[in-house]
């Protein structure tokens, strides 16, 4: 058994990120006499049909219980410091088709909580919060059913409950890291397998339907994202989800997936060649993203201001494309006109969690500046969180073809040596990264070239 | 190139079957001056998150398009047999992520439509709706945008559309039928793949891996409904879908998976053994449960009564187990009490097509007879319909006890027999049927034991 799967043998911490939130609300100013109050996703059916959707437990009731029962509830008593998961009762009917559910018993054994009632018991357990006739209830917007009664409280607040969990999530304690690292293994030999794949494939969906084969047989049923599995010129379309072209003739595969491990993420790109060797082009892009990462990773500590390593990742870029000769002409001036952005349109990464883009990263996506606009995380990373490092350098027409008209930015641009590049596509090159306070450690174990 | 691959290079059959349900509606005394009006699905964000969910396309606008584009929408004037497609403009913005949408001139090529406009269009095509000033729109409810206005149309129909395309799509033309043949055969290959992984599996998922990824290799990125992967007792729970413990000590596999091709499903079951021999009880089971099927084979063909299959299905059960020991007495009473509907609590089978529990059937959950309750059709099964054939015989405690415990029942059973059986957990065997005039047409070509 891996270290990983010993830590996660105990249970998920969700007493522990209570009480986090609690403190996050009382450091505030919000009264500590008071109860929080969540509930899972429902159970939805597809439209004109018999069959459930797929079903997606709700991030905030999972941080706070641990729990992937569709239509639970908690409550988490804040003076008191209990935490009360409620659970839908036996439906003999249901029990024939589906088999017994968790009991609540199994519920107290298996989750971090203090006690499990069934989800018909939910009003009464809210009036009955006793402590004093002044409490506060903290529940999140549009996320409360309609039948639940909050007239036990003198006061609602809708407002800051939901920030503080988007904020607290930002830190990962060593149970979530765990729960990434896990994630990450399973794509890690699920990346193996699509490269594998590759060999003999003649279409992009065969690196696809390996890379989640592999992932369900290794334990990880659902994806964190929709695959990337792109080739050749697609390689340049960032959010490419077709899948199913031919292989043939395509220089470049980029794969960008990652599996989902009990609700926690990972979020991994390798680019790769067909046919086992780069081209002399694809080399030269792919040695400039590595250098790229690199140097980023040196940055890492907790403190660290993104917008410092996100630029750091254009000047590697920039340096890197002028020795090619793509780029001709001053570092600073290529720099200051953004035209570094027009190969990296992207943000250098973003925070990993329950949600691949996951919360409290503050992205302003109104920044005039496009250097900046789609930066997914502002200011200073602090020590725990866990973010991509995620480089890449694109020769997309529908980009470049802007710059390369305006005059004021072609003349950065040697037209004759870009003209050599197109089939590379794109290259990136995609890590999960643990910040640490000196240093950062590297959650994805996955091959590079 | 397969027969199936070379009927699907012809066009979705859009058009055909916007004449069919116009002529339905008509035939049901409705106006022939009229527009049928149809929505796609939308895009919809998962909850507090920036990702969009899993797509679906809805049933009712694919059948009279077949078009897979979210947010997209079609008019078919009935009088002047013209089907028109409205799908989104470009955007921008989105270009640089997802590069170009599919264009105008591309989407007439590739649906069998006659004229495609952009999605900002659409009221302005209502209203110039010009045959005359009474005429009808044909819409459904719920799924009109705000944003439509019908002021061109004397009247709004929102009652017969749906019922409408429900009973005309019951009947499959030969694209539809090549379209199940295709979803069949990707689910043949994947079935096989299961069954090898199923050699050195050690836990369900690895079949479940194994299935998933060879549909999404062979073309079919989506499940028809989720595959259930169960081995040993978990084989009686109907609708297990946990698919994720060990095989270890565990007899027998129940695999029932399909794979969903452009919008249209499989639906496949297999049964097998874990070591590769059955034990004795689970060779009896199978073979009584293989011979329900291949009886009630016989009985198909265009009309026959769904009820009377079924309650074949179960005479042959009632022969099985009382030759096996496991029932004993009077088949009549056996049959008269209901006795074995405690071993094949589910109908015989249910219409397929873009739903995997297809339109039309005219189940009657509320029947107090339980061997009719869940029977998904009801009544003739005309020639040119798909229905499955899935008789099954499980050892499923919740479901036995209470018959072992009515006096009136539990001299049916013999229990020192049946307690020989219960580590079988459940047999089913399903495929896909085209019905014909005259007799039927095995749609499933999965190899059986």
């Amino acid at each position: 058994m891996s270290l990983t799967d010993v830590t996660l043998k105990a249970k998920y911490p969700a007493k522990a990120h209570c009480r986090r939130v609690a403190k996050f609300l009382t450091d505030a100013g919000f009264s500590r006499d008071g109860v929080i109050y969540l509930e899972a996703q429902k159970t939805r059916m597809v439209e004109d049909d018999d069959q459930a959707q797929h079903f997606r437990q709700r991030r905030y009731f999972f941080y706070l219980s641990g729990c992937k029962l569709p239509d639970a509830y908690l409550t988490y008593n804040i003076p008191q410091d209990i935490l009360t998961l409620f659970i839908p009762p036996v439906d003999p009917d249901s029990v024939i088709w589906s088999g017994l559910p968790e009991s609540r018993d199994e519920a107290l054994k298996k989750y971090d909580v203090d006690a499990v009632l069934y989800t018909n018991e939910v009003n009464a357990a809210l009036a009955a919060y006793g402590p004093s006739k002044s409490a506060t209830v903290y529940a999140i917007p549009e996320q409360v059913s309609e039948h639940i009664t909050f007239l036990a409280f003198q006061a609602v607040e809708f407002a800051p409950l939901k920030t503080a969990i988007d904020e607290c999530r930002v830190v990962k304690d060593s149970y979530e890291v765990a729960l990434i690292r896990k994630a990450n293994e399973i794509s890690t030999l699920a990346h193996v397998e699509a490269v594998k794949a590759a060999r003999n494939a003649t279409n992009e969906q065969e690196l696809y339907g390996a890379f989640v084969g592999t992932c369900i047989s290794n334990g990880a049923h659902e994806q964190a994202y929709h695959s990337i599995c792109a080739s050749g010129t697609s390689c340049s379309t960032l959010h490419y989800v077709r899948n199913d072209q031919p292989l043939k003739d395509r220089l470049n595969i980029l794969l960008d997936a990652g599996a989902e491990y009990e609700c926690y993420c990972a979020d991994i790109t390798r680019t790769f060649p067909v046919s086992g060797t780069f081209t002399r082009e694809s080399q030269t892009i792919y040695s400039i993203v590595d250098e790229m990462q690199a140097s980023c990773f040196q940055m890492l500590r907790g403190g660290v201001l993104w917008e410092d390593v996100h630029e750091n990742a254009h000047r590697v870029a920039i340096q890197g494309l002028k020795k090619a000769g793509i780029l001709i002409g001053d570092e600073q001036e290529i720099f200051d006109k953004r035209v570094s952005v027009a190969f990296m349109p992207h943000g250098l990464g973003h925070y990993l969690g329950m949600d691949t883009h996951d919360t409290g990263g503050h992205a302003n996506y109104d920044d005039p500046d496009q250097m900046f606009k789609y930066l997914r995380v502002r200011g200073a990373v602090p020590a725990g969180a866990v973010i991509t490092v995620e480089p890449g350098i694109y020769f997309c027409d529908f980009i470049l073809n802007p710059v390369l008209e305006d005059p004021e930015l072609n003349r950065y641009i040697d037209k004759t040596v870009l003209d050599k590049y197109w089939t590379v596509g794109g290259v990136r090159i995609e890590d999960d990264v643990h910040i640490l306070e000196d240093g950062y450690e590297n959650l994805t174990n996955t091959p590079k070239l």
